[in-house]
C-alpha cells in the first residue's frame, strides 16, 4: 500500500501589487513543504498579485509584472523535486499567447498554473466570474468557458487533481467539467471575503458540491485585510460524502496539511473549531486594522476618545491589533461634554495603557462662532454649530496626523453611516473606519463580548449610559433616532434583505420610523461617499456593494 | 407616393429614481408628437427610470414601479391613434413573467418596448453589456443574445424598424440579427456618457454600423447630468451610407423631428454643428453644476474664492450655471494672502455681480497652534499648519452652507487631484467638485475661452499670474510640482493610456518627473476616495472609471 499523498494549503497573507514580495512569500512556503514532504502545495487565488487588484488589472505593465514572477517561482522549484505547486495569477496571454488589447474586452484572465520542476506545467481558467456584492470581476477577466477552454485536471502521484477556481465551486458546471475529464478529487483555490456567516455558508455549498461530483474536496484560502475587504482564512477539506475532513484557523496563516489515502480517496488532518460569531467579527476587526495600518507603513494610530461607546470599541480593536504603544487617544472635551464623559475616557485609557491627551476645542468653537456671528446673529442654533464642533476635533486630529505619522482612526458605525448621524470633515474625518459596517446593537455585543474574555477593558458605564453625542445641552441619540434596535433591524431589512417600506411596516414596525430611516438613508447617500473605506463584516456594506446614485428620486 | 414617416427622437432630460415624473415626461412628449403629426417617437435608454440607476435595479420595488409606469404611458397612448413610443426602461419581466430571483444572477434586464393604442406591444432586451470604464452593466442586466431572445423588428406605416440599444449598436451582431430578422432601419435608443471627444467617436462608430448593415440609423440620445456623468445629447440620424442626415444640439432638451422617405429610405431634417472642444467641455460642467443642484433641490451654491484661476473657472462656471443671484463667493485670506489676490477676487466678484464676503481665517488659525503648541514646539512647520488653514476655510463654508442650506462647490483640478495638492477636509470639503476632471492647462484653455465669449469677466492677472496655493510664504506649485504642461502631459499617459514609467520615460519625459507624478498618484488613491462627486469630461475620471486600491505596492 503506498503512502499517503500529502497536500498543503498555503493559508498566506499577501499583500495586492506587491509582486516580488508575494512571489517570494510562496516560494518560502514552497520550501517549507519540500522539507515536510509535501506532494501539493496549494496557494489561493490570485495569490501573486493579491485579491482584489482592481484597476491594477488594466496595466499592461501589471500583468507583465505577474508573468514574470510566476516564471520566477517556476525556477526556483527546479530545485525542490517532486513538488507540484498550484499559484493563483492573472494573465494576459492564453495558451502562452498575449491576447490582443480592446476597448470594450476585459483584459485578461483568472488563472491558476500547475508549476513543477522548474516549468508551468498547466494553467487553468476561471469559468464563474462573480459581478455581484462586492465583486467587479467581468470588468477585468474574460471566462474560461466564453472562451472555449478546457478544464484542468493534473496528475499527483497517480491522483488526478481537478482545478477549479472560487466562484466556480458555487456552481455545478465547472466541477463536473473536471470530473468528466477525470477528475479524482477537487482543488479550489480562493479569495472569498468574510462576512457574519459565511463559514458556514461557503462550508455548505462545498459540501453540496463534494456530494453532487463524489470527490473529495480541498479548499485553499488567503486570509488578511485589503482595505474594505477582510479574508478569514478558515481553509478546509471536505470528504467525498460532504464531511468536514480538516479546517484552519481563521485570521491567521498556516500551512495546512491534509493528507490523502491514495486508495479510499479520504482526507485525514485538524479540525479548528469555529469562533462564536463575536470573536471572528473582533477577529476581522482586529485583522483590518493591523493589515492596512501595516501594508500601507503607517507607524500608528490616533483616535478621538468622547467616553462613549463607539471610540471606547474602537480603541479596544486597535489596541489588540496594534499595541498600546502604537495607539494614542484624544479626549477634545467640548461645552457640552459631561464629567462622566471625562472621568470614563481617562479610566479607559489608563486601562489598556495608552497615551491619552486632553485638548478644549472651546478656543476654536469661540472663534469660528466669533467669525461667523454676523451672518448668524438673529438665527437658532442648529445643526451647523455641533459640526463646527466636530470639525475642530477633525482638524486637532488631522493636525497631529500630519505632523506624526499616525493615521486618524473614526470611530463611527453603520448605524450611523446609514442614517447620517455623524459629521463629515468632523467625526468622519480620518484614514480607516474601523465599524463602519457595525450596527450599533452589534458594538454593544461587542463590548460586552471584549470584556469578558479578560481583564474588563471598557469600563461599565461607557456600555450602560445612553449614547449621546454631546453637541448639545442634555442630547440623547434616541432624541433623534428611533431605539437602536428598532433602527438596526430596519436597516438589516431595508439594506440587506432590498426590502420596501411596505414590506418593512408589514414585518411590524411603526410606518413613521420607516419612513424616518429610509428617507435618512437616502439623503445621506452624500456623507457616505466622502467616508474613508472602512472593514466589511456583513452581507452588504457601505462600500464597494452599495452602489446607490447620489441624485436620486426614488422612495420605496 | 405616400407622406415621409415622421419619427421624433425625444432627447429629454430625466431624473434617475422620479418613475412619475419620467413617465410624465415622457407623456408630454408623446402628445407633443401625436400634434406634430409624427409616427414614430422614441426615447433614450432607461428613460422612465434615468440613468444609471445602479443599485436601485436590485430593489424589487423599484422594478415594480418601473412596470408601473411603463403600463400607465402605454395606457395613455391610447388617446393617440397612429403614434407608436418606444420606451427604454428595466424589468424583471421576461415575455411578461417575472424572472425568479438569485443570488448571483443580474435582476433583471435593459429593454425596450414599443407602445401603442393603449398597449405595450413588444419588449427589446439589450444585447451587448458594457461592463468597463464608468458601466456595470453585466452587474444589474443578463443579455437578451445569452437568454436566447429574438430581436424585435416593428412595423411603422410599412417600414420595418430593428430596435437596439445603445452598446447593441458599437457591435456586429445585435445590427446583423435586426436586419436578418427584416430590419429596413434602425433605432437606437441610448445612454452614452460625454467626454472629450465623444462626439466623432459614436457618430464615426454608427457610420460604421449603417454602412455594414446599409441601413439608415436613429440614434436617441439623453441630456442632463446625473451625478458624475453628463449626458451631451447631440442625437442624430445616418442615411443608409454613413452620412449625417440630422444631429440635434448638446446639451438642451429637444424633440428632434427626422422624416424617412418610404420609398427611397434617405432621411432629411436639420444638422446642428457641433461646437469647438472649449465650448463642449463648458456647457458639459455648466449642465453637470445645473443638473446636480437641480435635481437635489439645492438653493444656490457657495464657493471659496481665491484669487486663484481654478475658484475664479468654478465661480465664473457656476454662474453660467445658476444666475448669480443663486451663488456666493467668499475669500478667506490667510496671513500668505497676497494683496493681488484680494484685489482680483473683489474684482472678479464685481464683474460677476456675485455676493462676495471676505472673512479671515486668522483668529481661528490662532486657535489651532496655541492648542498644539506643546505638542509642536520644537518642530518645523510643515503640511501640517498649511492644512490647518485650508480646513478652517472648509470648516467656515460648511457651516455657511449648514446654515443657510447651499452647497459648496470645490474648485480643485485633475492635476491637483491625481497628485494631492490638495487639503483633504480643507478646499477638498464639499458637495461637488467641478473641475476634478479638468487638467490644469485645459483649466487656463477654458478660462480664456470664456473670456473671449464676451464681457472678459475672468481679470487677465488671474490667468496670468503664477499658480499657487498661498498656505506659506512666497510659495508656488511649480516649486512642488513639475510645469503643468509636462505633469498634465504625464498624467494623461499614465491614467488614460496605462503607459508604465517607462513607456512615459521613453516618450522623452525626465525619469525624476515620472517617477514623481506617477508615485503622486499612487500615495493620494485615499484623498480621492474621500472626494466629492464631480464631472467627468474625459475618458477617464476620478470616478466609477478609476478603481484602485488604497493598499498597493505595485510601482510601474
Amino acid at each position: 500500500m503506498s503512502s499517503p499523498l500529502k497536500i498543503a494549503l498555503a493559508q498566506i497573507n499577501v499583500i495586492v501589487g506587491d509582486l516580488a514580495g508575494n512571489a517570494d512569500r510562496i516560494i518560502a512556503q514552497a520550501r517549507t513543504a519540500h522539507s515536510a514532504g509535501v506532494d501539493l502545495l496549494v496557494t489561493p487565488e490570485l495569490a501573486l498579485c493579491g485579491y482584489p487588484p482592481e484597476d491594477l488589472l488594466l496595466r499592461p505593465a501589471f500583468l507583465a509584472g505577474c508573468d514574470e514572477q510566476l516564471e520566477r517561482i517556476a525556477a526556483e522549484l527546479a530545485d525542490l523535486p517532486g513538488l507540484q505547486v498550484v499559484v493563483g495569477h492573472p494573465t494576459a496571454r492564453e495558451d502562452g499567447v498575449m491576447r490582443e488589447r480592446s476597448w470594450s474586452l476585459p483584459p485578461c484572465l483568472n488563472a491558476a498554473s500547475v508549476l513543477a520542476g522548474g516549468r508551468v506545467l498547466q494553467t487553468y481558467v476561471k469559468r464563474e466570474l462573480p459581478n455581484y456584492q462586492v465583486f467587479d470581476e467581468r470588468r477585468y477577466f474574460y471566462s474560461g468557458r466564453d472562451a472555449g477552454l478546457l478544464p484542468v485536471v493534473f496528475d499527483v502521484r497517480g491522483l488526478k487533481v481537478g482545478l477549479l477556481i472560487c466562484e466556480d465551486a458555487w456552481f455545478d458546471e465547472p466541477a463536473a467539467a473536471a470530473k468528466a475529464a477525470g477528475a479524482q478529487a477537487l482543488c479550489v483555490i480562493n479569495a472569498s471575503p468574510f462576512h457574519v456567516g459565511k463559514v458556514a455558508e461557503r462550508e455548505a455549498r462545498m459540501a453540496e458540491r463534494a456530494r453532487a461530483t463524489g470527490l473529495p474536496l480541498l479548499y485553499a484560502h488567503v486570509v488578511g485585510g485589503q482595505d474594505e475587504m477582510v479574508f478569514d482564512g478558515a481553509s478546509f477539506a471536505m470528504q467525498a460524502d460532504g464531511t468536514l475532513a480538516v479546517r484552519a484557523a481563521m485570521f491567521e496563516e498556516a500551512l495546512v496539511v491534509v493528507e490523502l489515502d491514495p486508495s479510499t480517496r479520504r482526507l485525514a488532518g485538524r479540525i479548528v473549531p469555529e469562533p462564536e460569531m463575536e470573536a471572528q467579527v473582533w477577529q476581522a476587526l482586529v485583522t483590518g486594522v493591523r493589515d492596512y495600518l501595516g501594508k500601507n507603513g503607517f507607524p500608528g494610530a490616533i483616535l478621538g476618545l468622547s467616553g462613549g461607546i463607539d471610540s471606547a470599541l474602537v480603541l479596544a480593536i486597535a489596541v489588540d491589533a496594534l499595541g498600546a504603544d502604537k495607539v494614542r487617544a484624544v479626549m477634545m472635551p467640548s461645552p457640552y461634554t459631561a464629567d462622566i464623559s471625562w472621568i470614563d475616557a481617562r479610566d479607559m485609557a489608563e486601562r489598556l495603557g495608552v497615551r491619552y491627551d486632553e485638548k478644549s476645542i472651546v478656543p476654536m468653537f469661540d472663534a469660528f462662532n466669533a467669525a461667523l456671528a454676523d451672518e448668524f446673529k438673529d438665527l437658532p442654533l442648529d445643526a451647523t454649530e455641533e459640526n463646527i464642533q466636530a470639525r475642530i476635533r477633525g482638524t486637532l486630529l488631522m493636525a497631529l496626523s500630519n505632523k506624526f505619522g499616525s493615521i486618524v482612526l473614526t470611530t463611527g458605525n453603520k448605524s450611523e453611516m446609514a442614517t447620517g448621524y455623524c459629521t463629515l470633515y468632523g467625526d468622519m474625518a480620518g484614514g480607516f473606519a474601523v465599524i463602519k459596517d457595525v450596527a450599533k446593537t452589534l458594538v454593544f455585543r461587542l463590548a460586552r463580548w471584549r470584556n469578558a474574555q479578560g481583564p474588563e477593558i471598557i469600563p461599565d458605564r461607557i456600555i450602560t449610559r445612553p449614547p449621546s453625542a454631546e453637541l448639545r445641552p442634555d442630547q440623547k441619540d434616541e432624541d433623534s433616532l428611533p431605539p437602536y434596535p428598532v433602527l438596526d433591524a430596519i436597516l438589516a431589512r431595508y439594506m440587506e434583505q432590498d426590502e420596501s417600506i411596505a414590506d418593512i411596516v408589514a414585518a411590524g414596525f411603526k410606518p413613521e420610523d420607516v419612513e424616518r430611516v429610509t428617507r435618512l438613508i437616502k439623503v445621506n447617500e452624500y456623507k457616505r461617499r466622502q467616508a474613508p473605506v472602512g472593514i466589511r463584516i456583513t452581507h452588504r456594506g457601505f462600500g464597494r456593494d452599495w452602489r446607490y446614485p447620489i441624485t436620486s428620486r426614488f422612495r420605496a
